[in-house]
């Protein structure tokens, strides 16, 4: 079983992993992984994945066979288990407690090499309509407190498998970063009764130097304080704390910001390592639940998607200081990705 | 003039330095930097570097030649600079300041491979002695909340040049992380009256399983909630806030710690990438002086070195969540460091 552990020093919750079964001696340098030829997410080989969880199939399939358009299955090395109780346990001045939640694969296409942007509009719609399936699903759960969505593209982005797919963390404590942002967004409403994200967003819109798209409800922008180069942000217009509660003419119009934010991308940086994360709300359903603890959180918090170029390297510096460095000013950044030719959308 | 800039969605402070003049066009994935022959940091090539700042230097031997055993240079490429005021200034809901600091090389030795457990001891000490010299030095400086010192090993832990260095940057603003590390001992001390340092090594003493080293007033250990396969905290038995204020003493016996620790990874990893980050307490000069800000600092506040190999990569779920996901146990990544054989200590 994964186990959580809370380090009372730099207050934080680690996942204690070893399902993937790599011991002390597999991190010698010389033992490096090489990449299999053979792809578990491709058509036909779906019994060598866990059972699916979710697909959007062809009328006539059978689940667990062929003919799918996208297929969402357990990870098979998952990091934590849907099984089982949390028992929360103190180990002298440590806690810890069970590694329970969910981990799971959307596999985005049948096809090996296309990547989100490259798939027919519909397809990408479809797509983000099952992030949206997957959340609602896993938000009855009452053990869950938060549900991640992120996407690892090519290997320095730490993509162990090729096939495009976007993965899925549910976690029985609320991840330190979300928490940060669900407490300043809180802290901001209490005082000005207004979301910073839109406060935010009509900054960014006034001022235009660092907007890369603004159409259709939705904006995409690299934000003030941007981490890394072509760090890029992207928010409905529209005030909505929960991707899970969107219509579907709002995932349609966010299908149109991603894809071609990522056409942007790769067209500025040819196939750039990448990860994107949807900062959704918390799972409000989570239960013990705390009184007026998400009291106002629907006013509060705004999802949005961070979407972040792997170019650079963290380095000492960044994980000593938890502070970043960026070499590229985001307005260049921005203006750099507003001007770059982009072919077919 | 480098800018600092902060995100009030993440709470967070960013530097912003185009001072290495790359352009958004630098990032296409085609473009590799590739490793030059020449090396500033070798004996000859003194006048490649920008002036030295200090210098441990042979008898006779002239300040920007050869003849040195250590010397401490800024950085050809500063993230921040020493001249000029912080101006602080608001942009609308942003807050910014220039980017006023320091950023210093440490050339360890005039060898370009001998890593620092590879030196003569005495060496070895000198360096450790240098941290300190530097604290000691940029400490008066008022503008200078918080001195770090970090390392960078190899390509995959972010170094850029091969010749054997430890770098510092010192900032205008208490980085986040060790702000937070603060925030956890002041707590503890406020209700305790004891250091969580002292009482974390408490345990770890009496627990054992994670201890890799306890000897010469020196513990070193992997932590209970280690976030990475073998990451080790190096500290010092008896309290002391500031590395600073370390007598000599001290420094020798930290310097056979550190030594054996470094032998250990690299017998364990075969010569792995890795960082470490010195973790000592805040500039108590820095001005405007905050009234009681850092008043019991010295009581709750342990230096200590954290020492992290880069053997996985970090993904979307890392960069969403603050979440990290360690696959081997700190009980086994301790006993294997424990157990691996050593030469020539």
């Amino acid at each position: 079983m994964p186990e959580l552990r809370f380090d009372p020093i730099q207050m934080r919750w680690v996942i204690i992993s070893t399902e993937r079964g790599r011991r002390p001696s597999d991190f010698h340098q010389k033992t490096e992984h090489s990449q299999s030829t053979f792809c578990p997410f491709c058509e036909g080989n779906e019994s060598t994945t866990p059972l699916e969880i979710y697909a959007v199939r062809n009328n006539g399939s059978v689940a667990n066979g062929p003919g799918w358009k996208i297929r969402v299955v357990p990870n098979k090395f998952p990091a934590l288990k849907i099984e089982g109780n949390l028992d929360r346990l103190g180990e002298g001045m440590y806690d810890k407690m069970n590694g329970v939640g969910a981990h799971e694969v959307i596999i985005e296409s049948t096809d090996h090499q296309k990547q989100l942007h490259e798939l027919e509009p519909s397809h990408l719609e479809e797509i983000l309509k099952t992030y949206r399936v997957r959340l609602e699903d896993l938000q009855k759960d009452e053990r869950l407190r938060y549900i991640l969505l992120f996407k690892n593209h090519g290997v320095r982005a730490g993509a162990s498998l090729a096939h495009p797919h976007t993965q899925l963390i549910a976690t029985p404590v609320t991840p330190k970063t979300v928490s940060l942002e669900f407490e300043s967004a809180m802290r901001h409403y209490a005082t000005k009764e207004r979301c910073i994200f839109c406060d935010v967003m009509r900054q960014e819109i006034d001022d235009g130097r660092r907007i890369v798209y603004n159409k259709d409800e939705f904006i995409a922008f690299a934000p003030f304080a941007a981490r890394f180069p072509f760090e890029i942000w992207i928010m409905p217009r529209r005030h909505n704390h929960d991707y899970s509660l969107e219509d579907d003419a709002t995932i349609v119009n966010f299908a149109k910001a991603l894809r071609e934010i990522l056409a942007r991308l790769n067209a500025s940086l040819d196939n750039p390592p990448y990860n994107f994360v949807l900062h959704t709300g918390p799972n409000t359903n989570a239960k013990p639940a705390r009184p007026n603890h998400w009291g106002t959180i629907k006013y509060d918090f705004h999802w949005h998607l961070e979407i972040i170029p792997r170019l650079t390297r963290m380095a000492g510096f960044e994980w000593g200081s938890g502070f970043y460095i960026n070499p590229v000013q985001p307005e260049e950044s921005a203006k750099f990705l507003r001007e770059v030719e982009i072919k077919g959308l």
